[in-house]
């Protein structure tokens, strides 16, 4: 899965800003993919991009048709279908990340194939795996890992390779979700693998690399949460850290979609994801601590970043407060 | 997924014994329903059924012709196509363990459609799952954990559902695996699952059911194998252990397929198992050790048990040289 950018982004006719976060996350992260925004008529969302049209798009040369909105339950809704199917008459690419297939809707698969464009359904797998190895690869790589769902991991990696491309360090930020992909342009929702092949599908997207390239992965989950642990345990082991960095949001009062379920102290999260990951590389440690303090004021976030920082004895930052220097200075230090 | 039973086994014309191991296991556990063999010309396995023509299987009550051989890459041999579509044909459904799916045959699709019989492929999740809770159920739960694969997760559950239906408890074994299927009826091939619903499936398998009702769960993996500890953390959160066995084979030299992975010791295996088990229930204790000695002389079998029930402090038996009395004494205790 490769796409080619820049993206024109399809936001369709969604009734709210939270419905486009994907494509606003797009933007934030690779504003120079993001050439403009194609919105049909009565479209609350707005992600601040130039409105085009799809002709208006393929001349400034948008390559793909970005669908990187979400509803409940992950639909196509059926009045998109006929700017899809022109878009891929026009030349574009479609990629789409709702859990409803591209090509599971004739018209779309018969234009695809007409037209010889390519469809992408990034939350789709569609690559084949091997069980993981567990053998030992060149080159370096971090992992964000945290204590719950929507944390930091993926905000966290991408913060860090912005600073690290600031450095000219060799680096690679490595997706397994979603708006990840989006971002990356490549990469495998490691959610909708089959289980058999987690750790497989994870060692094939960040492969062998120069001894002095980083890899920096998204990460998913949390060991902690009843739902997705096995993900996050798979995603470890094939990612096989040398560098493990603690996500966490600390006003968050109970594991995401699970109300009776407590979020585990960071300490007992640490030495948990430190053991499992010790399994495939016994070098394995942590280099920082990142904290969503969006929730906190001022005073409270520096605060609490100072108390994590003694009590776990780690660089502590909040990467949109504070930044990431300190984390990928101590990146350094491995 | 419910098959039919009794069964008659398809062992077409495989060449050595070996590949009826999955027959074989059935034939041991659920001899009431394995009605007899049917074997192509030059067939060299032999499960100690009497050899039936399909004919014959149906006069005698086959319901499912079961075809539970392997071979390197789960394929199905083009030739036993005829023998397939001939028993959809006479009234039989037909259940497969292979990796190739039977409905993808479109001779063996069409007369299943035909004769409105079922096709059953049981390393192919059939149901939707939503992902796990970790809400708590009614009803008491074991699950077999180990230090690595084949190591006995299926075979010490099975024996002990035996001793504690000899008990009159109430007790189901539940399947994870394929073999574990045909022998209970039904199940998921927990490693066949897409990640995010790994401990949903489980959760599925062993629903609520009485305060005195045991389910047996049949383990998979290890938390200590790189290519699969992602199948076996999902299985354990969504099975809610409220006991758990710890299987092993004391000569196994590395972890099976990763010739440079050693094996966890015992105490590390049991202590992170069981720190993992407490996320989805926080009353989970060991009751047991089940070592698979068959690779060992008898008076070695016996201090190597009696060295490790020292060891863990845990009734340490082997489930076929000494049986599961033991195991389910200590159940009681819960």
């Amino acid at each position: 899965m490769n796409l080619q950018h820049p993206y024109l982004m399809f936001l369709g006719d969604v009734q709210d800003q939270l419905a486009a976060k994907t494509c606003d996350g797009i933007v934030h992260w690779r504003p120079e993919w993001s050439l403009g925004q194609f919105r049909l008529p009565n479209c609350k969302a707005d992600v601040k991009l130039d409105d085009m049209t799809l002709t208006e798009g393929l001349e400034k040369g948008a390559k793909t048709l970005l669908i990187g909105i979400v509803n409940q339950g992950g639909f196509l809704p059926e009045h998109w279908t006929a700017s899809i199917v022109e878009a891929l008459q026009r030349g574009y690419d479609v990629a789409s990340g709702l859990h409803a297939k591209l090509g599971d809707i004739p018209e779309i698969a018969m234009a695809a194939e007409k037209y010889g464009r390519r469809l992408f359904d990034v939350r789709h797998p569609s690559a084949t795996f091997e069980p993981g190895t567990g053998v030992k690869r060149a080159g370096k790589r971090c992992l964000a890992v945290g204590t719950d769902c929507s944390v930091g991991k993926m905000y966290t990696p991408l913060a860090m390779e912005k600073e690290m491309i600031a450095r000219d360090m060799k680096v690679s930020f490595r997706a397994t979700g979603q708006t990840g992909i989006f971002i990356a342009g490549t990469g495998v929702s490691v959610d909708a693998v089959v289980s058999d092949f987690i750790s497989g599908a994870v060692e094939q997207i960040c492969p062998a690399n120069d001894p002095d390239h980083w890899d920096l992965i998204e990460g998913q989950g949390s060991l902690f949460h009843p739902s997705y642990a096995g993900v996050t345990l798979g995603l470890t082991h094939g990612a096989q850290p040398d560098a493990l960095v603690l996500c966490h949001e600390p006003t968050r009062t109970h594991m995401r979609g699970l109300p009776n379920q407590k979020l585990p102290d960071l300490q007992t999260c640490l030495e948990l994801n430190l053991a499992v990951a010790r399994l495939t590389n016994v070098d394995a440690k942590f280099i920082g601590v990142a904290i969503n303090t969006a929730n906190l004021e001022s005073n409270k976030a520096e605060t609490y970043l100072a108390e994590v920082e003694q009590l776990l004895g780690l660089p502590t930052v909040d990467p949109v407060r504070t930044g990431v220097v300190r984390l990928v200075d101590n990146l350094l230090n491995i």
